[in-house]
């Protein structure tokens, strides 16, 4: 077994790229990129670093989202390795951004590269949308680089995201969509009092309950063949100065909905809004829209993943729309089929985050089997 | 008309007797008391003083309970007047302390030294309970004093208790009661996640939402003939980190009982369970017990003092148990009867407290009426 993959990933994980990434760590990429002929593009913006190279000049055009920046170690002393000196031990390899996502971008690299060593001339393109600020607020990461593509026309076909997917083997899970997720920022309005005097005073919490409870019971939607029922959480409650005798003159409550392709952030707005004014409450509310669901229906990307999953490794692969949001949440509302692969994620975010070597090997497979299915008459 | 209540209370607003009064407030009356024959008795309990005085041996004895504490002035600027510099303006002498309670202090002094001229032998006693300490925590001032004559089997058989108890002109008022006051300090427990994944936590705000509800629903009583029906408010809710992905682990709540003489601690305390635990919360519950109710109804000590403002002031008296606590919360359990009369409470705690001085020297009259009514024979 060659360690190609493994090899480009130490080089990675040995630059302490964490979020925002200036473009250190990206300059490995470049420099392995520009000799297979890819054109490069600084699409930088403030602090952040942000590449795009593309192969080819003809359609269809397949993409690959990813991100060089890491999240912080936290203490390094807590690390068995230090998290910037890519360690090999067992059969892992050790260190910040193996799982997320430095593994997923050499195996790319290494898989472009036997792919063109066998098609020079594929049919269609390759290009990689490499972000420094996917980690953090990413306002001028993945959103800059698909505005400008879509300025000029020249968004991909499909966009294959190499964040890490599975959860048990490589292999099991692809992510087909993800779901949106919509924040609302509440302020009920009540007035203050003495609670010995409750006539005077208009406790905002005993008036905000039942519209609360009835935000909490209700059914959003069912879900639908990909996505679980759409989910309303109350993270934050706040009301009252400490004190067992001033009534409250106002609550803050901010909920959260994570929600399926059924429901769109203004039908959940508008139903919000029903709730609270059926109930008669006073309320300011400011709503902050975190991302739209999106969903890629089984068709060229997802068949073309599935099948090099099952190639390389066995595996029959489950499609999920479950988790957080992620950059594909900016390049799926243009009309790119997109769909996250990526190695385990049982360390991301972790001390002693790690990446099983032979699945960097096999995730080179299943990439380069995708641009294989994808990029040449079969 | 004498000015003689204006003229004590004015020597005693002089001296900032901010919580906790170490004695200076108490010299004044110290001063007074001693010449008519006032047995003086120091009940100080760490930095309160404390003031007990008698005159008589034999019962019944009656009682006049106040202290010569002040809160704070806030900033001193804010007064018209400084508030330490008694002002007359008009019909009114303002400075801190001029109805909460230093004018009550100067009129029962005043109306003692009158009723004693015309009566040196009563057919009782004259006993006064004067703390330092009723603003604050109020555990080293009236609670002391109490427990100490409760072990010498001193305890009086009515307790006038000077606090400003009118609302609109003077008389209009008597507080024969206070309800009770419960507090409730409560954490429900859930299980702490992401919001991605609500299936994997347990959010403690969704939980406890019916309970609460029922909580603030229930009609605990329906009050009686001198209670309203008892309150229940959220003060205070707090849960979150501020963050909108993370659901929280715990939900911290705090309720107040404002409750009558229809309930007692206990079984509101039960009740309270009854529905936490229906509603299969899990949560720790810590009580505060801030004062049981207490109610006197219409006797020789109520009745004297309605005979007595009718006499000075023509009003017809209203008896009321709103309001917060007082100290006649000690007193009362012991078996006293107790009611509290003074002036116009619209100022108090406020910039620019005043009192009319008018109403000072009714305020005389009225107790030296209610010291004629009980301690002589008509
Ligand atoms: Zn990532
Ligand atoms: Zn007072």
């Amino acid at each position: 077994m060659t360690d190609a993959v493994t090899q480009l990933t130490r080089e990675l994980i040995a630059i302490p790229s964490v979020t925002p990434d200036d473009g250190a760590g990206q300059a490995p990429l470049r420099d392995r990129l520009a000799p297979l002929g890819f054109q490069l593009e600084d699409m930088s913006e403030g602090n952040v670093a942000n590449l795009y190279a593309r192969y080819g000049n003809q359609g269809p055009v397949v993409a690959f989202a990813g991100h060089t920046d890491v999240v912080p170690t936290g203490a390094e002393e807590d690390w068995t390795h230090p998290p910037f000196s890519p360690t090999a031990s067992g059969a892992y390899l050790y260190g910040r951004g193996a799982a997320d996502m430095k593994g997923s971008l050499a195996a790319f690299t290494v898989a472009v590269e036997r792919f063109l060593a066998r098609h020079p001339e594929p049919q269609g393109s390759i290009a990689l949308l490499i972000t420094g600020d996917e980690e953090g607020p990413a306002v001028h990461g993945t959103p800059v680089m698909v505005r400008r593509l879509a300025e000029r026309d020249e968004m991909p076909d499909y966009c294959l995201v190499g964040e890490p997917s599975c959860s048990e083997r490589l292999g099991d899970t692809v992510k087909n969509g993800r779901r949106g997720s919509l924040t609302g920022e509440m302020v009920v309005l009540g007035t203050q009092g003495h609670v010995a005097y409750p006539h005077k005073a208009d406790n905002p919490v005993h008036r905000a309950l039942p519209a609360l409870q009835e935000l909490v019971e209700t059914e959003w939607d069912a879900g639908n063949a990909y996505f679980p029922p759409t989910s309303f959480q109350i993270p934050n409650v706040r009301a009252g100065t400490g004190a067992h005798n001033v009534i409250p003159g106002t609550l803050d409550v901010q909920f959260n909905f994570r929600y399926s392709t059924e429901r769109t952030k203004d039908d959940l707005k508008a139903q919000v809004h029903e709730i609270l004014d059926r109930h008669g409450l006073r309320y300011d509310l400011h709503w902050h829209e975190n991302g739209d669901p999106f969903l890629t229906e089984p068709g060229p990307l997802v068949n073309a993943l599935t099948e090099s999953i099952r190639a390389a490794t066995g595996v029959d692969t489950h499609l999920s729309t479950a988790g957080g949001t992620s950059d594909g949440r900016f390049i799926a509302p243009h009309g790119v089929q997109v769909a996250e692969f990526g190695p385990l994620n049982d360390t991301i975010h972790q001390v002693d985050e790690r990446v099983a070597m032979e699945d960097l090997e096999r995730l080179a497979e299943i990439y380069e089997g995708v641009l294989e299915r994808l990029l040449t008459e079969t």
